[in-house]
C-alpha cells in the first residue's frame, strides 16, 4: 500500500546508491557531550545533534539517532529529537537522494499500544516521524504486524532486533523454538513479511498503480530489516531476507570492514553497517565528522570487493 | 544501596497495605479520549491524564501511565507525562503512603544506552522519574543489570517482561534454553537479583545503616518485578521471586479476580493485577473512575480469600 509514495526499499536503495553503505549513529551520551565541550543539558544536546545533522545529511545513507540519549533530557530532549528528525527530512532535495533517518527506539508492545508507537514514529504526519525505527520482538514478531503495515503505507520501514553481540543476549536470542533459534525465527518472519510486501507492490504495479516516472520500477527490498550485531558470529541464515540488515558495532565496538564483509556474505538484501563513537569522536568540527564517516564508508566499499 | 531512602519493596508494601492490590493504567488512546469528549491532542491528553491522577492518587496502590499514548503526541505529550509523574509524586503526604507510579515504557538496550534510559526514568532527579518502569529483556536479563542497580539505589523498581498473554508471544517467551523456557529464565534471574538486593539490605541493616524509624525493618520484596499476563495460564514457577508480579489483563481484557487468585496462588511475593479500560470507561467524572477502581479492588480482595 505504498500508493504514490516511494517504498522504504526504494528509498534505501537510492540512499545507499548515492552515499555508500553506512549508517552513522547520533549517540550524545554524557561522555561524548563533554568531549565536544558541551553541557549535559538540552542546549548541549541540541548543539551536538544538529552538528551531526549538518555533518552527515547528504553525505551518508542513513543517520541513526539513539532515543535514550534524548529521553534522558525529558521533554526538552524530545523537542530536540523532533528538530533532528525534521532537519534530516528537510534535506531531501529534488535533485539528490535523501539521507534517511533511522530512529533507534527499540519499541515493542501489543495491540492499541503498539499502534500508539506507530502513530508516534511511523504514520504519515507522525510528530517524531522517522524513515525507519528499531523495534523489539519480545512479545513476538506478530505483535509488530500493524506497525509494519503503518510503516509500509508511509514509505517507512522497521528494523527488528534479531541477534545482538552482547553476551547476555544468547539466553533469549539463541533459545530454541521448534528446532530453530528465536533469532532465526525473527529473521524468517521478517523475510515472510518482506515477501508479502514485495508481492503486494508487484500486484499494484501490474494494476497500473505504480508512480509515474518511478524509475526502475519494483523495489528489491521490503520494509522489514533486522538488527544483527557485527562484532560476533551470528550463525543466521540471511539468504531469504530481501531486506536490510542493520549491523551495529563497526569501529569503536570492534568490528572491522573485513569482518563485516565475511560475516554477511550470505545476505540476500543489503547490509548496513553502523558506527557511532568511531565517527563522532572526530568532532566537534562537522567537517571532521563528515570526513571520518566518508573514510569509513570507503573502507567498507573496499572490503566488500567487486559485488553486484 | 538504598541509603536512607525506603526501598521499592517497602514502598510497594506500604501502598498495597493502604490501598489494596490494584494497579490502574492510564491509557489515553484515541478512542478513549473521544469517549471522554476530549480532543486527540496534547490538551485533551493532559485533561484526561490529570483527571486520572486526581481520581486515583491516594486511592489505589499503583498508577501505570502507558508511555506510547504520550509519545504519540510528540514532545508536548512527553511534557504532559512529566506533569503526570510529578503530580503522582506530589501526592506523597507524610501521613499516608504514596500511590506509586509505574511507567509502562518497555525499554531495553545495552551498555551506555541502557544507562541513558535509567537516567531518563530511574535515577535520582530523573526528568521522567517514576517509582518503577517496565523493561524488555530481548537483549538478555543481564543487559538490564545497571538499570536495576540505578533503580534500587533510588528506592525505585523495574518490572521485566516475562510472559505476556498475546498469542504471538509464545515464539519467544516459550522457546527453550537449557530445558527451561525463556520466560522462566527471566523469572529466575529476577528472583536471583531480588535475593542479592535483599541480602545487601540485610547487611546494611546489620551494619546499623538502616534508616531511623524505618518501621518493621527489612523489606520482603526486592526491586525486580516481572510482568505476567493474567488472561491465560502462564505455566511459570513464581515460588522464589520475592518480588512483585504485574498481571495485566484484568477486566476489559478478560481476566476476573477469581482467575487471578487461581493463576497466581503459588507466587512468593505480591501480585499486582492491572486494569485500564474497565476502570477508565467509567470516566470522565473522576469520582466515577475512583469508584470503579475501588469496586475492582474490593472484588480482588474478596477473591483472594483469607491470606497471610
Amino acid at each position: 500500500m505504498t500508493g504514490s509514495r516511494a517504498s522504504f526499499g526504494e528509498r534505501l536503495a537510492a540512499a545507499i546508491g548515492a552515499y555508500g553503505p553506512l549508517c552513522v549513529g547520533i549517540d550524545p551520551h554524557p561522555a561524548l557531550l563533554a568531549e565536544w565541550g558541551l553541557g549535559d543539558d538540552p542546549r548541549g544536546l541540541e548543539r551536538f545533534a544538529l552538528t551531526c545533522v549538518d555533518a552527515l545529511a547528504g553525505h551518508v545513507a542513513v543517520v541513526k539517532p539513539q532515543s535514550a540519549f534524548f529521553e534522558r533530557h525529558g521533554s526538552p530532549g524530545i523537542a530536540v529529537l523532533e528538530k533532528v528528525l525534521a532537519g534530516l527530512a528537510a534535506r531531501t532535495g529534488p535533485g539528490s537522494p535523501a539521507t534517511l533517518s533511522l530512529l533507534d527506539v527499540k519499541r515493542g508492545d501489543i495491540g492499541s499500544t503498539m499502534d500508539g508507537y506507530a502513530d508516534a514514529y511511523l504514520a504519515v504526519g507522525a510528530p517524531l516521524g522517522a524513515d525507519a525505527v528499531t523495534v523489539s520482538p519480545y512479545l513476538g514478531f506478530g505483535s509488530l504486524a500493524s506497525a509494519i503495515r503503518t510503516a509500509d503505507g508511509a514509505g517507512r520501514g522497521v528494523f527488528v532486533l534479531a541477534r545482538t553481540s552482547n553476551a547476555e543476549g544468547v539466553e533469549v536470542q539463541l533459545a530454541d523454538r521448534a528446532g530453530r533459534s528465536v533469532a532465526q525465527g525473527i529473521v524468517d518472519a521478517a523475510a515472510a513479511a518482506n515477501r508479502d510486501a514485495l508481492a503486494a507492490a508487484r500486484e499494484q504495479a501490474q494494476a497500473g498503480a505504480a508512480p509515474p516516472g518511478g524509475g526502475s520500477g519494483l523495489p528489491a527490498w521490503g520494509p522489514v530489516g533486522v538488527v544483527v550485531g557485527a562484532t560476533a558470529q551470528h550463525g543466521l541464515d540471511l539468504s531469504t531476507l530481501s531486506g536490510a540488515v542493520l549491523a551495529p558495532g563497526l569501529g569503536a565496538q570492534g568490528a572491522t570492514p573485513a569482518d563485516l564483509a565475511a560475516r554477511f556474505a550470505g545476505v540476500r538484501g543489503v547490509v548496513l553497517p553502523s558506527a557511532s563513537r568511531s565517527v563522532l569522536a572526530a568532532g566537534p568540527n562537522p567537517a571532521h565528522v563528515r570526513a571520518a564517516a566518508q573514510a569509513l564508508r570507503d573502507q567498507l566499499i573496499a572490503a566488500q570487493g567487486p559485488r553486484h
